[in-house]
């Protein structure tokens, strides 16, 4: 009988169906570092009917089975567990833009077409994708959906889950659905697509996905922002909106921490305003009129802004190059963190009005506890999600600090879930938050998670452990 | 022993307990009297708390529940069946808004709302729920979640589905699950609140929801404009999207038999242009600034328009007032269309590009099949979505026409499908067309919404024979 390598070399070949241990290497941890596994194998399918049988052939064998795009996650969710019983299933063969459609604005995608292929794609035609993440030039569009992907331009665009009209799956028992729809509207029973988006390969595999264009952007009006506070910040993002409505395309908020660290470590990096003010709001309109008027129409509202004390001091950019060197201010601050040392990371969300709220509580509970903690609060303020990071007191070695990861994660979720938030806003759960999660949703919620995941892979072999725990 | 009445006597009071026939009769009926059903009861909780003992008392007999808003469908979904076993449960007294929260940008409120009560009650903040329906004064919260409803602004703001960030659900056994978050983003697992849009309430009951709300638009520019053909209309959408954006909030499509039937049947309509034409465009664009120039961009663009052969002739709105009848032409269409006799409706959608096909092909065949017969096509062109409806030949009786139903429904759904449409694009399947959709939708895609549903409802009680058949 046909060993299931063979079964598998049978279906895709055998230059791709990876068994050596220096070749399944870069599949079996993430890109971090953080997490490893080992695996059967890396199985590289190069069309939906080769995946379709791939999987057929796991289940058959009772294997489990882990899908694998760019391997940028940071949660864990593309690592197989260290059984080494699974297989893991490079998606990056089935690249290819199937269609594109300008007068649906729509475009048709396999799931291991990169990000920035796909911007392309678009971008060739006139149209914009908007998803942008700083792993688009190596992240796959079925990552970006099987993590509900996020980015600057939600506040605008939406997540990944807004972006996508259709998709097909390869099921857990290798059967396909052909969900490639490009509507706009389609009542016609449950919507099953948003359960495999943000499901981390666990239910399913995505294979393609239409995906919605937008007029691209022709004008840009780009200004860094000094703010007395995050409730000014909040309270001028609903000024901007009010006076901009969508042309308000991102809203980011950067503590002073986060700006002195991407100062400190990052060359290119020049303070945007002559003072220093506890807290920056970069923000962008765009318009696809290239003589829309938007520097002026910017001006104005932050004139308005600061006359009733929302604004403090502000910087509108030029030029291009003047709006990429603020930009560097907001995009540079994982790297510039990264370069001052292991911190203690959070990816959370509460509701807009309430990040005043959640800044306050946590600094005082972390500042009472943790003398000295330096805390890098930065991002999307206006979706109402923070990245939260804490570095160590600048007298205290950092091993001590990063020791104390789980009480401190403890004291941050705990904040979070008193303000209704999300412990996780765009990073999805993997196998970091896996755990965690269990103290934060209710035990309705993980029953009807559990009874979804049932219904659709009662064999538990897809991506196992992830999301939800491992079955006892 | 308790009788079931005696119980849901015990948990809402006696007197939200109707039985009578006279006091039951307007919720056994559809509102276009097409649906006739019977039920044990009519109960109407006035709390989730309420809610929940009556399901889990219903659940426990073993009695169908049907959940009923302001029973203005159209497909029979909220219409018990004909053996009598059911409850209805009438949501209306669950009607208050729970919070609106301004910085957030939300609103929290139970099922039983009207639509227009939450358009009321975010307007009194100076926001804008942008659902508009033309039951907007009856239908429910709830129902239009149910539903997915659509409606003429789904363009810029979306479906229902679009509009929601958290439910609270009463599920079919009836436990409470509190999903009442008010996040724009939250990666922790399943989204299982797209289960329930759409789903008609045949996985359990939407008691409460928070939505999104949206600056106010302030200026607002109407035109009335004569196009060459469909195609004219697609290519003058991409056109108006590439000039003015997110602007365009509504984008109508109106056939010249449409059109006609409102002039003669509506006493306040007048022809928005001199001369007639096969195929006119309602379309308008809003802005939250007063002074934003919205007519001269209209105006602008419409000359582009004309000058590359998409647009015959325009009128634009200049007052309020003008702008009201323009809309008189679009809204009144189902109106007249009624005064003029029973005819055969559709609700379809296709990809926009394929709008022009669809209406040549289906025309073709139509045509040759029914000597003379009057096609009234229009609605929501932007989303892909036809209202496809048809009158008899004017020599023709009426009955004998509308006899022939199922297979002119045969014929247009066929060329749906032929182009990757859907045959409900806004209003659903309910009884209508729960048997019709089985013809197109994959085994694949039918036996994953079985799996759903044997997951969350595992006894079946919920809406029985509504989107699926009921089990054999």
């Amino acid at each position: 009988m046909a060993s299931l390598i063979e079964l598998l070399q049978g279906i895709v070949g055998a230059p791709n169906v990876l068994t050596a241990a220096a070749d399944m290497a870069p599949s079996l941890a993430d890109w971090r570092g953080r997490y490893h596994g080992t695996a059967q194998a890396v199985v590289r399918p190069a069309t939906t009917a080769e995946l379709a049988a791939v999987v057929a052939t796991c289940a058959h064998a009772g294997v489990p089975m882990v899908p694998q795009g760019g391997n940028t996650g940071l949660c864990g969710g593309a690592t197989p567990l260290a059984d080494g019983r699974a297989v893991v299933i490079g998606m990056g063969r089935m690249n290819r833009v199937r269609a594109l459609d300008v007068d649906n604005g729509t475009i048709c995608v396999e799931a291991g077409c990169t990000l920035a292929s796909v911007q392309g794609a678009a971008a060739a035609e006139d149209l914009l994708f908007p998803l942008s993440l700083a792993s688009e030039g190596s992240c796959q569009i079925g990552g970006n959906l099987s993590t509900n992907a996020g980015g600057v331009q939600v506040l605008r665009y939406g997540n990944m889950r807004e972006l996508v009209l259709g998709l097909e799956v390869v099921l857990p028992d290798g059967r396909i659905w052909d969900g490639l729809r490009g509507l706009r509207k389609d009542n016609t029973g449950y919507d099953l697509k948003h359960l495999f988006v943000g499901a981390e390969g666990t239910l399913g595999i995505i294979t393609a996905a239409v995906l919605k264009l937008f007029p691209l952007p022709r004008a840009r009006a780009t200004a860094w922002v000094g703010v007395p506070d995050p409730r000014a910040a909040v309270h001028l993002l609903r000024l901007m909106r009010d006076a901009c409505g969508e042309r308000v395309s991102a809203f980011e908020i950067v503590g002073r921490s986060a700006l002195e660290l991407v100062l400190a470590h990052i060359p290119r990096a020049r303070a945007p305003l002559a003072r220093g003010h506890d807290w920056g709001v970069l923000l962008e309109l765009t318009d696809p009129q290239l003589d829309s008027g938007l520097a002026t129409k910017l001006e104005q509202a932050l004139a308005v802004a600061m006359a009733r004390g929302l604004v403090l001091d502000a910087v509108l950019a030029t030029s291009e190059a003047q709006a990429a060197e603020l930009w560097v201010l907001r995009e540079q601050i994982s790297e510039a963190q990264r370069l001052e040392g292991v911190s203690i990371k959070h990816d959370i969300s509460v509701p807009v009005s309430r990040i005043p709220e959640f800044l306050e509580r946590t600094k005082a509970v972390l500042e009472a506890r943790y003398a000295g903690v330096r805390i890098v609060a930065f991002g999307h303020i206006g979706d109402g999600n923070l990245h939260y990071n804490l570095s160590q007191p600048l007298v205290e070695a950092n091993a001590a600090f990063i020791a104390r990861t789980a009480e401190i994660n403890r004291i941050v979720h705990d904040e979070v879930a008193a303000l209704g938030g999300s412990i996780s806003a765009e990073h999805g759960l993997g196998q970091l938050k896996r755990d965690e999660i269990l103290r934060y949703k209710s035990e309705v919620e993980l029953d009807m998670m559990r009874a979804v995941k049932r219904a659709l892979d009662p064999l538990g072999l897809m991506n196992p452990g992830k999301v939800l725990p491992l079955r006892a």
